[in-house]
């Protein structure tokens, strides 16, 4: 058994938690990870109320957690401004943010009891997480899939902890981005994680709300053929910050369009109503697979508590490897 | 004291191998790193055949090797086709070839006695390297310094490393990219390598090469200040081929034109002249430092053989904590 600061904190048995994937983390995944003795996460990303009620109810009584895009909540709670009171309404284990300022959010979700948990992409935004009371920093690098930055895990990691050391040392860091097996467990716990956040190898599970081409398609890739874009987010009208850019499988729609985001957005109308109506019919030449880099370690579609208990049992054999 | 493969094939005593880094890796910063117990290598980059010689006589009677940048050491030979020869005549302890085809150079090499080592940033050009007798391979992440491609160490080390292992279990396999402590050889290690090639915390050594002016840039950077560009090679008349890109700190010179290709091309000449004579003054506003993601890391410009020493019992430590 692997005991770190993150197992004790959110009294777990091993320090995994999924990452609250847009649309692909239900309450299925989320319980499945938690039941594995994990924290599971529903992705309630794009917050749309009545979804993030029935993934909930999918949980059942299985304690899980739920993670926002935090300028998307922010957009969200123009419309509907109870939105985060009524997640938390439902007592979660734990609030995940990511993308965007945390501070509006703060002090609601620390006086709720939820676990406090935020997402960041570089050393600024830890310290801006540190300044608003996260009890969990997430370090993710660019190498993992759906949105993020440039950073890479293997530096943002170290970096990150030297400055919760300094600056915050009772703060709690995972590491997220590219770890998909007991190899990126062991070597996130090296790089002074104390847990890690798994997205790819659990979108690569039976919980996951996935159509099977997607997975077919991750399956058969190989990490060289996944690329960061912001294609995707114009095809689906979504307005990311700067800076921010989605890492997915390569196909037709990025060869074409990656590099010609002006006739992109000339056409954007007709290109943006094909994009849509591919990802409904899993059709992966238009339609991007959300993957990481990772994807090249993914060689099956597992049951979620599987593929907790197979990283776990690898990490522990790799931590063993250089024991005196 | 850490054993692998790397330290048995290379009889060193610590699985640490210096980047033979373009214009800062002379003979004094080899000789250091393998008079450290690790394996030092000049960096013949842009061969120039007068450098060469005149850092291995540096390096003195000090076993060390030499690395080529492969699509240029092509160029180099049609000027003059004894440079390999003239280097293999030293008996360097190995080769080291990244960034192009290294099949033409496999033969020669490998005849020497030289250890031939390839570093590739793509399981494609794992792939490459294995199919033409590469000893070692060394999975080089996009959060290097300098010279590279996309796919980060993260990954790529452990889906090169499954590769090699149902492929061709003898070679050995190193990380690179990222790695500037004792967390980063340790993490390595996890993945799946038996080594790891350091190239930014030797650059920030007494031994490298390198203006002070670029070493104090790096020391008050941090990671989140570098960006992978072309924009200095532009600046360098250097022809990469398409696909590399370099990582360095980012100044001005990058602010104005990495989103401007076509204005710094149609200023090619002035804007040329200017980044070159930054170069030689040291005036990083203009001219790029080149160093990875794991500035971020660095603290002090310390002696080579202290930064091997630092790394390795730091590491000894970060394996030990999992410890049953």
């Amino acid at each position: 058994m692997i005991k770190t600061k993150l197992t004790r904190l959110l009294d777990i048995r091993h320090p995994i938690i999924s990452a609250p994937m847009a649309s692909a983390a239900g309450g299925a995944l989320a319980a499945a990870v938690s039941s594995a003795g994990g924290l599971g996460l529903i992705g309630g990303a794009y917050p749309d109320q009545q979804w993030i009620d029935q993934e909930f109810s999918a949980a059942a009584n299985i304690p899980v957690g739920c993670g926002f895009i935090t300028w998307n909540l922010t957009r969200a709670m123009n419309d509907n401004a109870h939105i985060l009171t009524s997640v938390l309404d439902r007592k979660p284990k734990a609030i995940f943010l990511s993308f965007g300022d945390p501070s509006p959010y703060a002090r609601q979700i620390l006086q709720s009891g939820a676990r406090f948990i935020c997402q960041v992409q570089t050393l600024h935004h830890a310290k801006q997480a540190i300044d608003c009371g996260a009890e969990i920093i997430v370090a993710q690098g660019a190498e993992a899939g759906g949105h993020g930055r440039n950073r890479a895990t293997m530096t943002l990691v170290p970096e990150v902890a030297d400055h919760i050391a300094s600056h915050a040392p009772d703060i709690v860091l995972c590491a997220a981005g590219g770890i998909a097996d007991g190899r990126g467990l062991a070597a996130s716990l090296m790089l002074g994680a104390e847990g890690v956040v798994i997205g790819s190898r659990l979108w690569a599970s039976q919980e996951a709300l996935v159509h099977p081409t997607m997975h077919a398609a991750a399956l058969a890739a190989t990490g060289d053929q996944t690329i960061r874009s912001t294609v995707m987010d114009v095809a689906r009208n979504l307005d990311w910050p700067a800076g921010y850019t989605a890492r997915v499988l390569q196909n037709a729609f990025t060869d074409k369009w990656h590099d010609n985001l002006e006739g992109l957005l000339a056409d954007a109308e007709s290109q943006s109503a094909a994009w849509t109506e591919a990802w409904q019919a899993g059709d992966v030449t238009t339609a991007n697979t959300f993957v990481g880099e990772a994807t090249g370690l993914i060689h099956d579609i597992a049951p979620a508590g599987e593929i907790i208990e197979a990283i776990v049992a690898s990490a522990e054999k790799r931590l063993a490897t250089y024991c005196p």
